[in-house]
This record gives structure tokens, sequence and C-alpha cells, in this order.
């Protein structure tokens, strides 16, 4: 597994790079032809995102815009999008990580200005959108953090790290997911699937539990929505390892949907690919758990109801009819219930019977 | 120091469960003699709660409560706090986590109700109360997820886990500060500071530009305003290693008092101890910075200018008179800056040139 991945891993930072270069070289070669460079890439306006059912995710369409340097009005965006290459490359070259807040402020050290942070974001968008290759990509990561815990070997590729490897069952409350995690290799595993959880509190209790080795799996928090770089690791355990990925979140609107993000990714990230996991399954907690196991439960609230009616609309949801029926369940009982109700049958219940029938069921 | 931190930790843990037996051995004596049981504790009203200048934080004064079966309006929160006690008494015995939601739903597993989960939180601190000891020593912890990285070697206490050690420098993302890590001995550092930071992205930034090795530093996430558990085990560091712990967060009256419940604590836990660090230093940003080091900075909002007002007043300000001279500045230059805004120079020169001048500065 090890080797295959590290050619894998180098033959994407070189791609990456090529994407850069190739979007520079471009720019270049038009100056030195005599004409106004131009940049192009597909429109991400919201008539031009489209829910792909064979890809199982958002799309971008057919239309695309264009930024020249001869057009008054693109001269700002244009060149803030190629400062914005010129120090992705730096970062990716001298495998440095940063921020979206860093890049609105790093502008300043070379004299390019952002009218806020929100502009120089919509600029990193466009690098994505033009590259097809995400910001985590080009070493620009965000602050949420995740976590993960289980029996996976890991070899780190990130400087004075090389050829070090952990497992990641060395530290019982977990280890982040961050930048040295997510650009490792995978180097051995006896684990045999994954299983995604949204909250901290759970996420301790199947480690105590031993859920890993029990179940023989790898476990990941989530910490409520997945930020984008724990769906890549969740892509890539799922492709790479070739192992199953199942979903536990809270039984609400909300929750449902950090399953569906997972699964079929999200309209803002449309431009970008390899962030979502097709395969992976919503195990729980269903609507129809609620009423199966007489779960403590609350009433919905007007917004998620209203949540509710809009998920019913949405493309991601028309695939497996589970989700439809879900929702029409939960729009009948009204109620939701949080993954800790399950602690009204004792706190090992949700391991010892509820884990182990809803993986069946969902497998 | 792994063997002297060994027998602390045993000890500690003898002391927690004595207190859990003290409680319950003094309601069985009231019973056996025939009278209705009753518990005392301090109380946590408002007017009860005072700033100890030479303890350097809140503390609860000589007014006591009292709950007794013989009250019918007390039976229901004695019977309450009972089963807390109990609650806590299995957990802690069977070295089980949990939350504070947990609690909330494990009740109805007992037949015992509450009204809702600010009900169950309440037990809980009156728990706390009641023995001095925090609901983390009952092994009930909170969501918020903060981390470590530097080299601290750590022993493990937790069940599966016993003889294993693990250096906290081994995941270059850094690890989960839990249950695991908080009841962990300090077996071996060659550490001679501890560098608390408020943001993940700074907090990645240190580790990549090796602040833990160029410091000699042990590096500590707060993620936000510090969890409890994280501030127990920044005091467990400067303690038993002996060595400073040095605050930096944002430059706003947010980040400031970040940095103040570090050291001085919070009301909330005035019936607790060891929770926070009086010999920590806020190294920064301050007010002051922002103008020696013309930071990129936004002006500040009427909620930032009326909290400025209300920290003036607040007794743990009092002290070191950096604090109001800090206040003052920032009244006067009504104006806050981020962490980040340093990138201005360079992404490094937080690292390579703000970072020693304050240590020197606040040392």
């Amino acid at each position: 597994m090890a080797k295959k991945n590290k050619s894998k891993i180098t033959k994407k930072k070189t791609e990456i790079m090529g994407s850069l270069k190739k979007l520079g070289t471009q720019i270049y070669d038009q100056l030195d032809s005599g004409v106004f460079p131009t940049i192009s890439m597909p429109s991400r306006s919201t008539e031009n995102i489209n829910y792909d059912p064979n890809l199982r995710q958002y799309i971008l369409g057919e239309k695309t815009v264009t930024r020249s340097a001869r057009n008054i009005r693109h001269v700002k965006p244009f060149t803030q999008l190629a400062w914005a290459a010129l120090f992705s490359n730096e970062l990716t070259f001298h495998r440095k990580t940063s921020t979206l807040r860093d890049v609105y402020y790093s502008a300043q050290a070379y004299n390019m200005t952002f009218k806020n942070q929100q502009e120089s974001n919509n600029i990193i968008t466009d690098l994505e959108t033009a590259t097809g290759h995400s910001r985590e990509d080009f070493h620009i990561f965000p602050e949420e953090r995740s976590a993960v815990f289980g029996d996976l070997t890991i070899g780190y590729t990130v400087p004075g790290y090389e050829g070090k490897t952990l497992n990641l069952s060395s530290h019982p409350d977990g280890v982040l997911i961050g930048p040295a995690l997510t650009s490792s290799e995978f180097v051995k595993t006896s684990a045999n699937k994954v299983i995604a959880i949204e909250k901290g509190g759970l996420f301790t209790r199947f480690i105590e539990e031993k859920v890993h080795s029990k179940h023989n799996s790898i476990l990941v928090l989530t910490a409520g929505q997945a930020p984008r770089q724990t769906r890549y690791f969740l892509r890539r355990l799922h492709d790479e390892l070739k192992i199953p990925v199942y979903i536990f979140t809270d039984g609400d609107p909300w929750g449902m949907h950090i399953a569906m993000v997972i699964i079929s990714g999200s309209a803002n990230a449309a431009h970008l690919r390899n962030l979502n996991t097709p395969d992976a399954k919503w195990s729980g907690v269903w609507a129809s758990d609620i009423v199966k196991y007489k779960l403590p439960s609350d009433p919905l609230d007007e917004v998620d109801i209203k949540r509710l009616h809009e998920l019913q609309r949405d493309p991601r949801y028309q695939g497996d009819p589970l989700w439809r029926k879900e929702i029409k369940t939960f729009l009948k009982i009204k109620r939701k219930a949080e993954q800790e109700a399950f602690s009204r049958y004792g706190l090992t219940y949700i391991v010892d019977e509820y884990l182990p029938t809803k993986l069946k069921q969902t497998s």
C-alpha cells in the first residue's frame, strides 16, 4: 500500500505545481504574443451549478467567465488572481501552510490590496476554479479541527517528519486532522470500515468502548459539519483502503445534512472533485430510529421544519429513497433526537446494541 | 518526575472517590441516627462570589445553602444530588467518561427525572460545590476540544493504555486534549516554557516554524476560550514541570479576556481550585502592539467598547497595571487586530521577530 501511495502523492504534488505553472505560462505566452492576457474559468453563478446524478455531486455547467487585462474592470481581479497563484506557489514550494485569514493579510506584504477578506476569499475560490485544485492543495487550510482514532499507520510527508510514521491509535483522545495528516501516506491498517461521528462525546465513548477493535474500524470525529479536509480524508480512506464509510449524526435535519455533504458534497464546492464519498452511508440517527427506539426527543422547531422542506426539494435527496422516507417521518413525528439520547438505556447501549444493528442495516 | 507524579495521581483518585464516599456516608449516618439527611455546601449566589487578590481568583464566601430531605421543596434536588453522586461514582469507578448531555439522558435509565438539561447541569455544579472537585474529576467532560504539541512524554493512566507512553511531538498537527491526556502522568520533557495560542492557524504556523524546538516550548491550542480541562492542563504543566506559561491571543477585549480566564479563572468556577494559572503571562497581541507594529486593524464595535468598560470594573483587572494600561490604549486607539495581522510583514515575522521580543518582554 505504502509504495503505491507514495508515488500517488508525489504525482499529485507534481500535478498541483503543474496547474499553477500552466496558469502562469499561459499569461506569459499571451504577453509574448502581444495580446492582453486573459484567464477563463467555469462560472460559479447559481444557474451554472447543476447536480450530476451520475457523479452524485454538484458540478459546474458549460458557462465560463473570462478575466481580461484589457478590460479596466477586470484588471484588479486579474492581478489579484495572478498574485494568489504566486502566493500559492510559494506556499506549496516551501511547504508552508496558511489560512484564508493569512492570505488576506499576507497580500499587504506584496503591496497587493483586498478591500476585505470576502474579496480575498473569492479570489482564492477563483484560483480553485481556474486550476481545479482545492485551496488545501495549495496549503491554505481552514481553522476548523476534527480528529481521528484507529489502527491506521500513516507515513508523514511534511518537512521534518519525512520517513516518520504514527499509528493513529497512539493517543486515545484522538489526533487532529490537519495538514500533516491529510498529506500523509497510508501505510498499514487492520480496519475494514470507517465510522464518522458528529459529536465529540460519542467519539470518546466509541474509543472507550473499543469500537475500533470490536468493529475493526477507523473512527473519525467530524465535530459538526465536516471541514473540507476531513471530507477529503474520508474519501481517501474509502478509495485507497477500499473500505466502506458509515456516518452517525444526530437525528435532526442538520445531522442528516452533515451526512449528505460527506456523501454528495456542497454546491459551494461544485468546482472541485474528491471532496465527497458517494458510497458512504448515513447509518443514523434516523427519524424512524426515534420511533423504533422510543428515544427521548424534542419537538422540531419552525426552522427545523423549514429546513426539511428545503431538503425535500434538494436534488441530492432524490437518489436513495431512504432520504425522502426519513424526511417524511421527521415531518410526521415532528420530533428530533440527539445521539446522546441512547444513554437513557445506559451509557454503552449505543455501542452494544444500536451500532451493530445499524452497521448491518446499512451495509 | 514520573514516580512522584504517579503517586500524586493515585492520591488524587483516592481523594476524589473519598469525597463521594464522605458525601454518601454522611447521608447514611444521618439516616442511622434517625434524622432527616441534609447536605450543606457554600452558596453560589452572586453576592457570595468574591475575588481573592491573594489567591488571584474568584472564591465563594461564608454563606452556605442546605438541602434537607425534611423540606418538601428540597426533596427533589436532594435526591437528584444523591443520584448525581451515585452516577459519578460509577463513572469514576469504571473509569468511563461522560458528558453533561449524557448525564441528562442517563438519568432516565435510573428513573431519575430532570425537567431539562439546565436542571441536570445545575445539580452537577452542586456536586462540584459539595465535594470541591470538578466534574472532570468525576469523568464528566465538555464537548470542546483543544490541542497540544511539543516535546513532552506522557504516560497514560486510562484503561487499555496503562504503561504506554506518547511523546506529544509525534503528530505534527497536534493531539487532542481529552480525558486520556489530562489524566496522564508527565514523564519527561526538554521544554522550559509553555506557549498557549488562541487560534488554530497560528498553532500550525508555530509548529511549522519549529517554535517548539527554537524556544524549547510546549504549544497549547486553546481554540478560543480555553475549555476547563485545558486550563487544568496548563496549570499542571506550570506546577509539575515548574515552567512559565505565556499566552498569545488576538488583540481585542475578547482575546485579552481569554488570557485573563487562564490566569485568574471565571466566576462560574469560584467553587473550584487549580483551574487557573495565576503566574501565566498575557504576552500579546496588546493594544500597544497594534500601535508599535502598525498592524492592519479594524475599528472597535460598540459591543467591544462596552466589554472594555466592563473589564475596567472587573476585580481581576485590578492587579498587574498592564491590564488597565492596555484597556486604556484600546479605548484610545479604538482599534483591534488579529494575530494573523502580522502576516503583512510575511508569514514568519510573527515567529522570527514578534514572538522572541514578547517572550523577553513578559518574562
